[in-house]
This record gives C-alpha cells, structure tokens and sequence, in this order.
C-alpha cells in the first residue's frame, strides 16, 4: 500500500517539474493524510531523492537518484503488457533465477525482474557477466509463446533484433548484431541476450528472457580483460543515458516484435535480423559436433539457422560461437 | 553412513537366502561392532522386514515388504549409470518436481528420483496422475543430452520403445505404444511418460524424464472414472509383479537405447516405434492450431512426427491428443 503512494507521490512531483506543490493539494489527490505523505517524502529521501519543502509552499523534487525502480519506470511505460509486473531488488545473484523461480509460481507473460546490481550475472554457457551497480540494464523477461520447443530459439533473433531497433532509435548509434545474440558497436560488444527455456514434450511452457546491457559504463569500470572486447553506450555515444527510459522503449519494441513474431512467423524477424547482422556477408569459423565450419556468412534459413556457404554447399548452424 | 550399512547388510542376508548368519560373520564382513549391525536390524524392522534372530545362530530375513528403497534396487542394476545415484522418498508431491531441483543443483545423468506414493502426480499438461502407495513405480530420471531443443520430443518416443521392449521381456504382455506417450495393454493406458526439458539458447540443459507405471494395482483401487481406459500390468497379467526387478529391467533398457540414440541417431527408435506402435495403421482424428486432422496414421517421420494421412497428402503433426 504504502509504496502505491509513493509511486503515485514520485509521480505528481515529477509531473509539477520545478513548481511547488502545497500539502494539502497532495493529500487531495492521493487521497490521504499529510503524515502518510510526509512518511513518505522521507521514504523516497532514504532512496536518495531530494525533496525540498518550503513553509507555506509545500514540496518540489530538485534531485532523482538513478534507479530502475517500478515508480521510475512506470510513467515511462508505453508496452501493452510487458513490463507492468514487477520484481525490482536493489542487489541480487542474477535476475535469471529469480525470474525462473517467478515463472514456476505462474508469473504471467511480461513480468519482468530488474536490479541495480548482479553478483552473479551469467551470460550464455554459464559464462560470468560483469553487472556494476547503477550502470547498466539488467532484467529478465518471462513469456509464454505457444510455440514448439523447435522454435524456441527464434525468440533470441526475436529479441536481438528488437533490442537494436530501440536502441538505434535511442541513442543513433551504428548497433549491429553478432550471430546468435550479443550486441555490438564498432566491433565491440555491450549486449548480452540469453533465452532459457522449459518445456513440456514439444511444447514451451516459458522462456526468461535475459538481457544485459552496458549503458554507462565507464571505460575504467570495465574489467581489464574486456577492455579490447567489451564498450557501452556512454563510451560509444560520449554522453550518459537515462536507464529507465532505455527500459521502456526496449519493453515497447519487444512487445511489438513478440506480438508480430506469434501473429506472423518469423519471416518479419528474419528480414530484419540479416539488416541488422555484423554477421552476413563476412568470413566466419565455428566449430560444431561435425567439425570445423569455415565460408561466408550468406543469412539465416528459414527457422533461424546461420548459413554458412562451405565446401560449395550452404550449412546451416544452430548454435555455436563464431570467430 | 549407516544407510550405507543397512544397504549392505540386506544385500548379505538376502545373498544367504533361508540360512543363518552369525552376528560374528556379519560383523566381520561388514568392518562394524555388532552393536551397530544390532541397531540396523532394528532399523529394517521398522521399515516392515522380518529379521529371524536365533542365539547361536545368528540373523536370517524371513519376510521382505514391497519397497522400491535403493537397498532392495542396487542388487537388481544392471545399468552402468542410470539408477545409481537415487533420491528415495516414501511419498512425495511428484518426482518431477523433486528432480527438477535436485537437476538444478547439478546433479548427474541418470540420477532417479523414486516413491513409494506421490500426492500430486501430474501427467501432460498438468493433468493429475493418480499415484497410490505401493501399487506402482514413480519416478523421474536426469538425462544431459547434447542435443538441440529442436530434438527433445524424440526423447519421449525413445523411452517409450524402452519401456515396452523391457515391459513385454519381463510380463509377456502385449504392450503397445500410443501416440505419443502413453502405453496401453487390450486398449488401456497402464503406463505414461513425461518429458520435461530445461535449455538455454538451442541446447538442452537437461531433461527430467518422468515414468508412471500401474503394477499391482487392483481395479477396485483404480478411480472410478478411470475404469474403462485405465488398466495395470496385475489386472491385465492376472499376478502381481516384483517393482524392483521392473525398474532394474527398465532402466537397462533406457541406458541402452539413449546410448545408441546419442551415437546413431533416432532413426533405429523410429523403426521400433513403429513396430510398437498401436496407432500406425488407425484412422485418427486431431485438434491442432491449424484445425481439425483426420486421416490414417501411416508413421512417424525422421525428426519423430506422426504422418497422417489427410486429404491427399501426409501431415506432420508434433504434439496433440489424439482420438
């Protein structure tokens, strides 16, 4: 209850900007008592708002802390329904096991789990992702597509694609996809997507959704055996972003592709991604069960397979690491 | 410890049969005082075994109780990894959930989880499975193929050749296989397999493979709305059946055609599926999200899809009910 108010407080000084708003104006529109109000001035304080208060003038925000939190999202929400259930923590080992956890309980389609902070972030194959506080995009999103477990990994080309579509629109920057799910700019990495999968015989009962994205990230914050490797939109785009706002344009453009994806197949996707690849069109290696694959990147099958031209045939790769 | 104990001195007095064994002898051969062996006869008794002890003499077991505890299964095993590292419970919610954790925290290819009784047994779709003490076999075994989600469902048609292969050798009975996961004897379901699979990008994780089996299950203990397609091996056998040797047989047969699954493929399961098979052969009908198909169900293709018959051409269809 009481953080509804706050929400709906954080909200309305947000909306009067610098303007002063009395006490008794916020207690009419929240429909409660100036010390529940009060109570909770001093709440968003602890979190690291400044809130001024003028006798006779009442109260104006002069400064946000940069958190993710649902009362800083929420207003910038313009998803249907991604994005409008949330777990936020200040700090946790990985927003994956908490979002698996979530859906096992039966957590609808869309919810979504963020933090400031992961301890623990993994990328693909149990890879470590490095996650410092307040400096990225970390979250997890469940879904539940009445798809076969076949076409599961669709849903990784799915998100690649409308990742990089929000965020060119963002930020401008030139951000290319590197086959099967990073993001990069100028050949380096800042985005990670991972999509874990349960499934029941064919059928997917859920996929979470990970996403990590370096937004403002300095280079010196940057683990030294990343420095050649990884980037983030600060150091690429010489400013800083605003996180929450990242958030709610990826979470629009998310639900859009998803939605088109179930309605229309992934022929849409599959357009897209090949206009997106840093991929197509370069000589790629990967090793697979079967051996060594080495030939130009040509684009993807049908169902999402890399074609490779090798040995004057096209082969298809599901999934591997390319050099 | 001394489970390990337990486990050990019942494989010594059954491996005696109707003779005595001196508290001395099982001392000896076992490293530990007679006061412990003392406190592990106690033991068994209280789980239902008769223990004879005679002075001068020493121990025999005159009765054994129906349990599937891994001290009665370890003697049977033939396999050389499945069944051998096993979570016994007497009862449980479902073995499934039990596996999934236990998976989770990483534990090894075949890996069992067994029960006398499960509470809250589920088949496909959540539907309930009824799960009485003692009557049947309950369990979920790990398996950590390599494999693409995309093959996951050949999975089930595989267990389902290995149960009714190991199944007709020790019952004689006509199994036959019904479309996809059910296990029928004269046209009633006796047996259900249930594959749940975890992934992450195109690649299993791991599977839980879950088994319910009616044994010596009598008719008037079978639901009443069950009664007209519901049967046992006991019902349909006209005598009761020793668990343990069914699950050893079970799980030798498992190990042998996952193994032979991973290295040649699926196609060997695909011709013995066939042959198994109760709906080859068989008008059909199905619900599927493209609408109604019925047809004569003429085989399964390569990737494991039921081929029906439907007008003028065969459809593939991946997972559904079928009438």
């Amino acid at each position: 209850m009481s953080s509804r108010i706050r929400e709906q407080l954080l909200s309305l000084l947000l909306e009067q900007g610098d303007a002063f708003t009395s006490g008794e104006e916020i207690s009419r529109r929240l429909q409660c008592s100036r010390t529940a109000i009060w109570k909770q001035i001093e709440e968003l304080r602890k979190e690291g708002y400044q809130v001024e208060a003028r006798p006779k003038k009442g109260y104006r925000l002069v400064h946000r802390p940069d958190r993710v939190a649902p009362e800083e999202l929420k207003p910038h929400l313009r998803s249907q329904r991604f994005g409008w259930s949330i777990q936020y923590h200040s700090q946790v080992l990985s927003t994956q096991l908490i979002a698996h956890d979530w859906a096992r309980k039966g957590a609808n389609e869309g919810s979504l789990v963020l933090t400031e902070e992961q301890t623990k972030g993994k990328g693909r194959m149990d890879r470590a992702w490095h996650s410092p506080p307040h400096s990225g995009i970390w979250m997890s999103l469940i879904l539940r597509p009445t798809i076969t477990l076949a076409q599961a990994p669709q849903l990784t080309l799915m998100a690649a694609v409308a990742l990089t579509r929000a965020l060119r629109r963002e930020t401008g920057l030139d951000i290319r996809i590197k086959w099967p799910n990073d993001l990069l700019i100028n050949g380096r990495k800042f985005c990670g997507i991972l999509t874990e999968t349960r499934g029941e015989q064919d059928q997917v009962q859920y996929v979470v959704l990970g996403m990590g994205i370096n937004v403002n990230t300095l280079e010196d914050f940057l683990p030294d055996e990343l420095m050649k490797v990884a980037t983030s939109l600060a150091i690429e785009g010489g400013r800083t972003y605003h996180r929450v706002t990242l958030i709610a344009s990826i979470l629009q453009s998310l639900e859009e592709f998803y939605d088109a994806y179930l309605k229309q197949g992934f022929e849409p996707v599959r357009i897209l991604w090949e206009e997106y690849a840093e991929t197509i069109g370069r000589e790629v290696r990967t090793e697979t069960s079967q051996g060594t694959i080495a030939g130009m990147a040509v684009g993807l099958d049908p169902s999402g397979a890399l074609l490779i031209r090798h040995q004057d045939h096209l082969q298809p790769v599901y999934s591997a690491d390319i050099d």
